[in-house]
């Protein structure tokens, strides 16, 4: 550990002060990332990586059951493919990263780094499908993927990021929805029981759709600074890029019909849900079901017990990790327990088990939770039994208060003036009625900076009252936030 | 499946008449993968990247039990960055792709894509390490990176493939030394114990090191058309880069050195090597360790008895897969079980498992091997435990088929003509004296396209007897091979 560091564990700007300086005050000091030499680009350092890779088995086991199996396609798109489809070149082609040369000669055509693979998906798929029996064809890749951001924080929006996308093709529109929806279920059951972020399911409208899909979905969350962020979407494409791609099939009656088809996608954007909803001013809050270190062991060694603490605290150590827990025993000599307790709460670990002499002496441990701060004394012998069952109460309570604090977070209202104020002075979530022009939409945000994060499928039943701006009769109901 | 698809298993080009065909013939009717509509870029089709992923289970897990970690770095480099380090620049400049414009402005400087990692992560590690306490710096980065290939081959030779790539710091030469070898047996033993591909230990000769290393080590395979492919490579970069980058710690005896590195990788190419080390005319040969279906199930269904074969085929299909194997259950009715067999041969899977009617009723199943065409009657009940220890059988004979050709076609000779002879006939390894000057390996080259795999270690006690080129005292005894 870097000299610099030993200070630094106090060093994090309270959220009450300056939320987006507690954001990146948090994420370097837990060197969760980095910054790059390369505008917008950040270095995901093996702390925030390792989260990830424990997203990643979550959710990439989630895509394998439900029948879709991993590919990969090539980075580069070639200009000409992404030109077919009209609103997906008008969506995206502002933000690429242009490649013109390859070694020392010049292109003859200019390549798109990718901001998402549809244009090269479709290319192959439109040669890969000749019949019904060919489908459905149900891919997904896990890839970098580049968009030319003129404003970047880390993981929310950065130039480079990672991500996964599904890209699935189906005979029928009524296949295709089924599996737009189905997917967006995996996303919300994944980032609600594994990151214990709670989200709201419903469609995106219009304006906010993706470059050349026929429906968007999203799923949303509120952040703890009462600002909406976008955790995932699900697109049913339609056939709008089958029929540019030419992706057709003989189907069984003989007849040539256009494919239908979906994609959709989660990014490292999630580990900024991660710190935004669960963080606090001592730092992260990891969910134990992703978090890196479940339990930190922190042997207390007192200098004339060191050696026997320590063995007995290599073999607690031993015994959890066998029992297959992600734990860590922090037993370096030059700091002082406060200070490793500090430091590991700052990274967020969700469980920090403590082992001294006169614990040992009386057969027991000491368990503090990151999530609540309380602690408990529990005998060793119930150590493998006690310390699961207090991970999986960590992640629900974890879930719980996410919900509760949404709930305490989220306003009705189709009053503008009453809803300008929410917007302004305590921001969360708002539920409006809206009468579904584009128009209104639009003024709000122009007037207000809040969007419509989505129209909730939960709210689809109830009476959509009147149109926030417009006042005329409401279509759905919607929820407007401001969002990152 | 497409139509096309029905008749393609006999169309394999044989080995004997054209390797190159056959190597292609294989990998496109395999659905390892297909050609991407960018030049040199192919697109890994689910059930090559299903190969990859099962290879990179077990090398990641190696990786980590010798304690390194993984992290993402961005993948555009500024161009002053790579400048730094003389012979790497000069070594990738003229082979990597250029981006000059993001979105709709030209960028102030160009950024490169990554053809490999030095020069960025290096500037990190600049950033990161102060003190000797910050060391070792243990990091892996998965991820694909581009090189502008002028002659491409899938999988060997690709302008974007995938690959690990492990960059560590140390404060010694000694460890920086240690760690370049560990890594090196990390992949031998993962290459030979996984891909059941045996390969030679040893050190790059000056002119085929990596551009900025102090040393370079590799692990050489080789194929069955007697060419050698470079498997894996571990570099000891020195202090080569630490000086252009400024990485320096201040050691326990209060001196600011120069830190040491190294940095290691393999790459999809392993992918080809698989395919060419067990593949035969009737197609892919994958190792039960990582074949993405070790057992196909073929259930042999007459009409009549369809229901009821089925039904218990079912069911062993479900203890197996319980049990843990990979297997797949292929009941289409639509091709007849010659045609499954001849498929699931084609596509390299380790073990057939057969149950017919008559097999039912007599409380058995075949098994049929795929590397020596064996077929054994087992009893139903004796499945979950014949099944893992046949796949460990086929394991093994594969390796040691695959190391019993390679002894088969390495020769051992100093004279020159008999050396000319060989490779031009027979191919192969072959075992010479070498007078360690560049001058005599370029001419062989030049004259003979062989080169320089490496010095085996495993020869480093022998006495190299004289120069194969030159005729003057041999200071090593080294391979030369034709090679990917």
């Amino acid at each position: 550990m870097a000299k610099q560091d030993k200070e630094f564990v106090k060093e994090i700007t309270p959220q009450s002060e300056d939320y987006s300086q507690w954001y990146l005050d948090v994420i370097l000091k837990a060197q969760m990332m980095d910054y790059a030499p390369v505008k917008g680009c950040m270095v995901i350092r093996p702390y925030g990586y390792a989260l990830w890779e424990n997203m990643q088995k979550g959710l990439d086991e989630r895509i394998k059951a439900t029948g879709h199996r991993n590919a990969y396609f090539p980075i580069f798109i070639p200009e000409s493919l992404l030109q077919r489809e009209a609103e997906h070149v008008e969506g995206f082609a502002p933000e690429v990263a242009w490649v013109t040369h390859g070694g020392n000669e010049k292109l003859t055509e200019r390549l798109l780094v990718r901001p998402t693979s549809e244009a090269i998906i479709c290319e192959m798929y439109s040669r890969w499908i000749q019949s019904y029996r060919d489908l459905p064809v149900l891919i997904n890749q896990w890839c970098n993927v580049v968009r030319w951001e003129k404003v970047t924080r880390p993981f929310l929006r950065t130039t480079e990021f990672l991500w996964q996308e599904g890209h699935t093709v189906h005979r029928t529109e009524a296949e295709a929805q089924e599996e737009t929806l189905k997917m967006l279920e995996v996303y919300r059951d994944f980032v609600e029981n594994d990151l214990a972020v709670p989200v709201v399911k419903g469609q995106k409208s219009e304006r906010e759709k993706f470059a050349g899909a026929l429906r968007t979905y999203s799923i949303e969350a509120l952040m703890s600074d009462g600002k909406a962020l976008q955790a995932g979407t699900s697109h049913n494409l339609g056939t709008h890029f089958a029929k540019v791609f030419d992706i057709t099939f003989l189907d069984s009656d003989g007849e040539l019909k256009y494919a239908w088809q979906t994609s959709w996608g989660v990014s490292t954007r999630l580990i900024g849900a991660i710190i935004m909803v669960h963080g606090d001013d001592r730092g992260l809050v990891l969910p134990p079901k992703v978090a890196p270190t479940q339990v930190i062991l922190v042997p207390i060694m007192p200098k004339k017990a060191r050696a026997e603490v320590l063995e007995k605290a290599s073999a607690i150590f031993a015994e959890l990790k066998q029992s297959g827990l992600r734990i860590e025993m922090d037993d370096r000599e030059e700091y002082s327990p406060g200070w490793k307790f500090n430091e590991w709460e700052m990274k967020g670990v969700p469980l920090r088990l403590e082992v001294g002499p006169r614990d040992l002496a009386a057969g027991q441990a000491v368990l503090a939770r990151r999530d609540t701060g309380d602690k408990e004394v529990v005998a060793l012998t119930d150590l493998t039994v006690r310390v699961p069952a207090l991970l999986a109460e960590i992640q629900n309570n974890m879930l719980e208060k996410a919900k509760k604090f949404r709930a305490d977070n989220t306003h009705r209202t189709d009053d503008y003036e009453e809803f300008k104020q929410i917007i302004e002075e305590k921001r969360g979530f708002v539920i409006s009625g809206w009468c579904g022009h584009a128009d209104c939409e639009a003024a709000v945000k122009e007037e207000t900076k809040a969007t419509i994060r989505n129209i909730p499928f939960s709210l689809e039943k109830e009476t959509p009252g009147r149109c926030l701006y417009c006042g005329s009769e409401g279509k759905h109901l919607v929820i407007f936030a401001r969002s990152y």
